[in-house]
């Protein structure tokens, strides 16, 4: 990599559009060249477009602003400039991707967090070390559509995690049912439109709408083949809770897993330590794919969550489950870092190794 | 029920004691005569009992101390005198109930919040209103061990309202299999070796010792039958992973229940809603033996717990489960109230119905 | 009082006017007659104009919703009939206020939760039992705008407790400085526009904007004396920080008092524990107007702030504070009911009884 | 610095040990060579040493243990080995402290996170950067106790930031008065007899045994002079509140100060930002003594307590003050690291530059 690849964020002024920011910040392979917002922020230096009509400066993330974007202006997500970037990292809303995504891809790769083109069926729903090869199709949604670029979603922050757990269960003894309860993060919810905190103080809620039907197809999807051009949806039967919990970050998921092989606790966390990711060495991959806890009384979110930084997939509690034939086990992973902006940066960096950007 | 019944509360200090009180204070049937407690607090007032060293009155009700058991004297545990005393309730740790209980129940009736003598095979393990005619074997209990009184425990606070909430549906449907994740309250682990604040605050912890085992065991008993004088367990394969999160009362448990008849939600909500106790008119029961929830965001903890006295089953987001080919739901219960000296208490009032007290 | 007032409430379906009705069902001399709302609930059943665009229904008080209500229809509060009511509640922002409570006191008594009138030199700032004589500017502001009704509104929640706090200590001591720094409850900022959980999640906010100014000047006001029709605002310096923490009800104060004569402990508890509000026998007051505790590690906000329905002011750790020559202490006072709905029916029921209503 | 200088840490498995482990990890002066702990912790390996009862490793840094410490034996604290040792860090209760570090400074300087040996009118209470020169004193004291090393203690974490925000408004304003309410986390209360989850979820506690009567006379004596060999302490009127809430790391402080000479916000501002500790370049310093924040939002302890490596001591809301003829404004600083061990380390660091170790 001789030259940094220029980047464009789109959503710069929401809480995931600053987590891109924080992630692209000093990045060894990207740099960011243009911001993109709404109408209500396009014109305006960042540093002004984040300050909130009470005075507030709407910044959510534990590092300062880097200086690098204080002064950069932020263009209308409607009238972009590509021509001198190479990549479009999103951070918007389902609606306004269906809008803005296509006309973006037509030019230009981009790293969608939106879920508006997760199930199109010529569209990849990236994990590296998961479905690597799934960005195969890419050249078939390019040539069908008539694009330049192309759109690659990352999943939903909840599959991210569920799906790196049971990839090492796949492959080392078939996965043939998912029961799951998540106890989800606050951060999950955004600051627009976001969850109290009346209703986060001593309190959980046991309902996030359409979390689940998410979760259970896009599992099939990441988990499943890809033939020819065609996926084939893996034949798993996946049934979810989703409860969002006092917790700023980090999705901590309770999951029962039928397997068609039986496994002793012992193979499981062998299939778990020993799983290597396919993706060779990205500057965004964690040291340890997996972090296998001994201690019973971890993983939790707000001691191991930033390890590794925020990248792993954590494991914990591993046992044997007789009612489905296959094993029980809680799982943790950082719905902020590897679940969006620095997972969307991966699947960027693993496209670049693959030659697709 | 022309006199009151005289009770003694043991380990009347902690806690679960101080519970028994609030509970016990102004009921209609019950009048507590006598408090009992460790050597630290023996032969203090109980008021006096209460003062920690640093000053603080350890007193963790939200109602003040009645007036009336501030001056009653604590007596020794070791050495209660019972002679004038119709109910013991007792309040007290596995191992002091497993010495204590004994010496009492060869006296009087003793109603014990304690998992020592749970899984005893002449024990039962009682719900009234779920398995109200378990209390047969407390005759077989007497005979056997040479006692004029016997012990009644309670069971665990988790497995309170998980057995509620499957009571029905084992009667209209059968259930074969439960898979169940549970977020419990900290309440549930009292305040001596009580949950640090610092894993509580922005986090959950994914483990509570001994707790899974007790729920998938004392399940199978309470929903089981009684044959002559012998438990017959029922066959539900059971499989559990129990969590504490940042909530201070109410346990909510995420249910997949795989039915030998399959159900539709009209068919499991009739279940719940048409569900009625057999134990008549007690002091201590809710209104609503379940409290049904169309709302998909509710129960909520903090929200909901305190219906119906604290008393009431909490049924929520019925589904259909294809995996297990039953049901899914998320269930509240109270686990200070309900599932602890509230739930004792009905235990209590429904064996004075039933003649046993 | 043989016949119950009959009440509207406007703002009936935000977190306030549910306060209200809550505070108002089976109330003793008041009846709701009339729901008045914003044009997006007007002309729905109450019940309906709840429901959220998610199917949420958004009732947020711990008590079921009263069926008396559901079926209400709610009234546009721009044109909302009061010919056969005595009484208006108002729980509406300061700029709906502004413009529809002259409209309504041009007929009726208005009793108000908003700030927008608090300061007008002919309207009082009531606290029953404080400043209790101060309702007879209620007659000069008729005479002076014309109207056959009135407005009295209720002080800031925050301004509330502290008032009540000072009462006694001016009346025995007088009171020359106070210097406070609040840790108020997140329901104070309601749900729309409320505070986000990821703010209140392992943290705080120093700033409530508003706050401050408002309590220091409210605080001159109430404790000032009324010469004719003028007020004669307390020449009290008083200088406040202002914090939100995440706490669901119930702010909490720590005060520090100069005072014009030097005070004792013992004298300080006196002055607190004689005090006797001059309000006669009201259904929504407290049975005691200070609850002072002895233990230092109280008064803790989830603990006491239920006490008494949540109209008592808690008083705590009473020191003798040498910087202002002075005292020092905690205290709370529930923000939600004695500082909003159920302190303004004590307010009406006090207006009642004075002959105003 | 040629070569480390040796360390020893005593109290190295409690939670205060483990941060001063933490903190030394990879110190470019530095190098742990010693373990000392309890008894109960003696002669085992470290990380034996930290496995309780029930099994789970009580290490609770979000970093794991650094292996380097993981095989390291534990040597009984009151049997240490100080020959080969030129620092001793101690992490233990004050009682300890009393009996364990004159031993060990009868050899070697001991710098102390104990607050046994403040107040001793020969020994300095160092805060570098404010009250640098106090450790001239070191000389007497080893004169005077007959002692080859000597006893340094940091003040209280509470203490801490109160003084270093204290500092600029002395030297420019001069302080006459300080009215301090504080909002401390759970961490300061240590995990042996700990805050317990129930008292920090939906709740605060108003009271810290002993806390208040430590930063009032801890002020005092760091603000203070040095004359020949005897402290003058600063003629400041200091009156507290210190109260605890539901924060992990992170003390806020909403001080009031009274000057000598009146200060605008613009000079007072100034003041903090032109502050230039005396230290030169220490490993632990801060980049920034302050952190300065326009936004009257913040500071807030989550989102600013980890800037600068937890040693930035924010500043936020500065205003005037009428009532004390002063400022007021709110104070942040991080409890566990500037307040604690990363302090004490600054406070060595500086001994050596200083030349006293």
């Amino acid at each position: 990599m001789q030259k940094k690849k220029k980047v464009a964020v789109v959503g710069a002024t929401g809480i995931a559009g600053q987590q891109f920011l924080t992630a692209l910040y000093q990045h060894p392979w990207f740099e960011v060249v243009r911001l993109a917002g709404s109408p209500r922020s396009a014109g305006k230096k960042y540093e002004d477009a984040l300050r909130a009509p009470n005075g507030q400066i709407a910044w959510w993330q534990p590092e300062p602003i880097p200086n690098h974007y204080r002064t950069m202006m932020v263009e209308p997500s409607l009238d972009l400039n590509l021509n001198d970037v190479d990549i479009v990292f999103t951070a918007i809303d389902s609606d306004a991707a269906r809008e803005l995504e296509p006309r973006y891809a037509a030019q230009k790769p981009v790293i969608s967090a939106a879920s508006a083109f997760r199930m199109e069926n010529d569209v990849p729903l990236l994990i590296p070390g998961v479905n690597t090869n799934h960005a195969q199709i890419i050249n078939y949604q390019k040539q069908k559509r008539g694009w330049q670029g192309f759109i690659v979603p990352i999943p939903n922050c909840t599959t991210y995690g569920l799906v790196c757990s049971l990839a090492p269960l796949q492959k080392a003894f078939g996965v043939k049912t998912v029961i799951m309860t998540s106890m989800q993060a606050t951060s999950g919810a955004g600051r627009n439109g976001g969850v109290l905190a009346l209703d986060m103080l001593d309190n959980l809620v046991p309902y996030i709408p359409k979390e689940e039907e998410k979760v259970e197809v896009e599992t099939q999807k990441i988990l499943g083949g890809l033939q020819g051009n065609s996926f084939q949806y893996a034949p798993i039967s996946v049934s979810c809770t989703c409860t969002r919990v006092p917790v700023t970050d980090g999705h901590t998921e309770a999951v029962f897993v039928g397997l068609e092989k039986p496994a002793t606790i012992a193979e499981a966390l062998t299939a778990f330590r020993e799983y290597r990711p396919d993706y060779g060495d990205l500057p965004s991959a964690p040291k340890n794919f997996f972090t296998v806890h001994e201690d019973p009384f971890h993983p939790q979110p707000r001691i191991d969550r930033d390890q590794d930084g925020g990248m792993s997939t954590h494991i914990g509690r591993v046992r044997v489950d007789k009612t489905l034939n296959g094993l029980k086990y809680v799982m943790l992973s950082h719905n902020t870092k590897a679940g969006a902006a620095k997972g969307a940066l991966l699947v960027a960096e693993n496209l670049c190794v693959q030659g697709y950007i």
